[in-house]
This record gives structure tokens, sequence and C-alpha cells, in this order.
């Protein structure tokens, strides 16, 4: 029988652990394919063939599922990258996010999920919490970089790595650009010079005009 | 009689010229209150009291409707700041995106419409051009700043622009954080220190790894 347990009681391995693994595959799959607007909890628990009652009750509507998917895949994202130098962090970054948003399942993933959430505040949350978390994970390689002297003492970690992330998902959203390697090294290199110069220092309090 | 001529042959202030502002300005209205899926040209007709018939003679689908807007908001943008100093350019760049976005009805509108183009190859297209057309518009600045000696001679204009842009999108649409104009002149400092440093030159051809 299925349990009401929520996700925070998983045992890893376990019918539930693989429950839940097989309806996220089947959701990631669903949304890549045809967006949000198309999500169907039936359809998805077809495609994870669990049965119907069980996404159901475990879940209840597509937003819970897509939260579900977006916590699942900040949990799983790679660990960042550490190369001993700053600029090389921010590329590690820069590539991992290009890779990413090119990659045909994930890309289309992001697209349906960011489309979502301009209309839904639940997707929107849920996004944001997914950023945090890879915010969190990646903002050490600034703390490091104040520590070596390489940036300014109060230097802002998450603003550094949200430049790195900026104008991969701006190509990719809003001017269809190409988004190649290049233009990833690029956005590291920008958000490292950038840091460099202070541009990222946290203003002070109640700050004049 | 509604002639079948294209928005290109409008006589600026005649009857075809109005029912267009009209389309537009419901179409508008339509996408920031209930985003592209819920565009319906009789509907819009309906607010922009126009014949249904010259809507779909005229435009045909809410796509056709949605180009038309984005190519006269490219149109009646307002044409880019000229300060004198670079920092003073982008910064007023990045105030009219932010003061856009953050604008009930046109925030919501791009949300829209950059949602729809996730899924809308031709609106896609759309606003591709659409962002093309601004950043043709403040590219000058750049171009400036380098005749006056402020940055590299080979600095390519258009990414300087878009850098500026990125962030404030980035926030919008993924990380949904706060969206002020003490993050406008972030994005806009962080913009011209990058340019500075070189970060935006543009690459020479086939460079070698």
């Amino acid at each position: 029988m299925a349990t009401n347990t929520g996700p925070g009681t998983l045992r890893p391995g376990g019918r539930t652990a693989r429950v839940r693994e097989a309806v996220l595959r089947a959701a990631g799959d669903a949304l890549a394919e045809h967006g949000f607007t198309g999500l169907d909890l039936g359809d998805i628990a077809r495609r994870a063939d669990v049965g119907r009652t069980t996404v159901y009750r475990r879940w209840g509507t597509v937003t819970a599922v897509v939260a579900d998917l977006l916590t699942d895949m900040a949990e799983q994202s790679l660990p960042r990258t550490e190369t001993g130098s700053l600029l090389g962090d921010l590329r590690a970054n820069a590539r991992l996010v290009q890779r990413t948003l090119v990659d045909p399942r994930q890309g289309a993933l992001f697209k349906a999920v960011i489309a979502a959430a301009t209309s839904d505040p639940d997707t929107r949350r849920s996004l944001a919490r997914f950023y945090r978390a890879r915010l969190d994970e990646w903002s050490p390689c600034v703390t490091q970089a104040i520590e070596r002297g390489e940036l300014p003492a109060d230097t802002d970690p998450a603003e550094v790595i949200r430049a790195v992330s900026a104008p991969l998902y701006y190509r990719l959203l809003a001017t269809d650009e190409p988004l190649d390697a290049s233009v990833a090294d690029r956005a590291a290199e920008a958000a490292a010079a950038a840091a460099r110069a202070g541009a990222y220092v946290r203003p002070a309090e109640a700050k004049p005009e």
C-alpha cells in the first residue's frame, strides 16, 4: 500500500523512492515533450507505469509534481567544481549551465518550467528555490576567491554567480541567439572582470544617493 | 472597406492606422491579463471595437497579431539616452529596461510573450527581432565610448548592451528576486566594468584554444 509519507521521509532505494524516481522522470519527459500546459497526472502515471491512485494521492496536482521535480533536480545537480582560481571556477559553472540549457531534454524542461512560472506562483516559488540551491552550491567559489585576495572583501557571492548564468538564460529565453561554449566562457570572464572591479560589492546600508 | 495592405503601407493617422493601433492595444491588454494561451482573435476584435472580419482578414492568427505588436513596440520604443559617458548611458538603458519589466502591464506582457516564445517558433523569431532592434538602438552608446577612448577598440557593442539587460531578465524569469533601480544600476556598472576590462572584445577569427 502507498503510504502518505512525504518526500522527506523516503527510504533511499525503497519502493517509495522507486515510485518517486519513475514519476519524476516521466514528468520531466512529458514537460520536455509538450510543455507545462500539456501535463496531466494520468499521463504521468501511465508513462511511469505507476498506479493513478498512487500519483493522485501522493502529489495531487501537476504543480506539486513539478515542484518535487525541481527539488529533486536541485538535490541531484552536480557539486561545484574547484579549480583553484575564480575564473576557472566560474568557467566551470558557466559551461555546466550552458550544457544544461542546450541539452535537448534539459533545455526543453527548463523552458517549460520557466514558461509555467510566468503565470503560476507555486511553480515560480519552486523554481526560485531551485536557483537558490544552485547559488548556495556555487557561492563558496567566490568566498574562496575573496580569501585568496582575488576579489574585494565585501563582494556579494550570489551576485557573481547570478552574473554568470544571466547572459545564458537571456539568450535562451529572450534573444534566441547562439548559446555555445564561447558564450559561456565570455559570461564567466565578464563576471570575473566585473567582480574584480568591485561591481558586486555589497552596497553599504542606507547609502546616500 | 478594409484593404489587404500590410502594415508597411499604412498611412499614419488614417483609418487603417487607427484600426491597427486599437487592435494592438487590445492584444497587449489581453496578453497582460491572461497570457498568450488565452488570446483569441474574436476577443481582441471585441476589445478593440473592430469588426472580427477585419481582424481575421488583416492578421489571420493570434501569432501574427503578437508579431505585429512586437514590431510596433520596437518602433514606438524610446530612443536611447545620450549622457556623454558609457556608465551614464548604460545606466539609462538599465533603468529603462527595469521600469518596463516592473510596470504591471508591460511586465506581464513581456512575460506572456517570452512564455509563448518558449514553445512557438514564430513568436520566438518576432521576439528576437524586437531585441535586435533595441540592441541596434543602444549599440551606438558603446561605439561612442570606444571613440572617446573609454573602451578597447574591438569591443562588441551588442554584447555590452545584452550584458545590461541579462541580469534583469534573469531575475524576472528565473530567480524571481527583487528588480529595483539598484539592481539596474548594478547591472550597468558590471557591464561597464567588464567592458573596460576587455571582456566583450570580439574574439579573433579561428583563435587557437
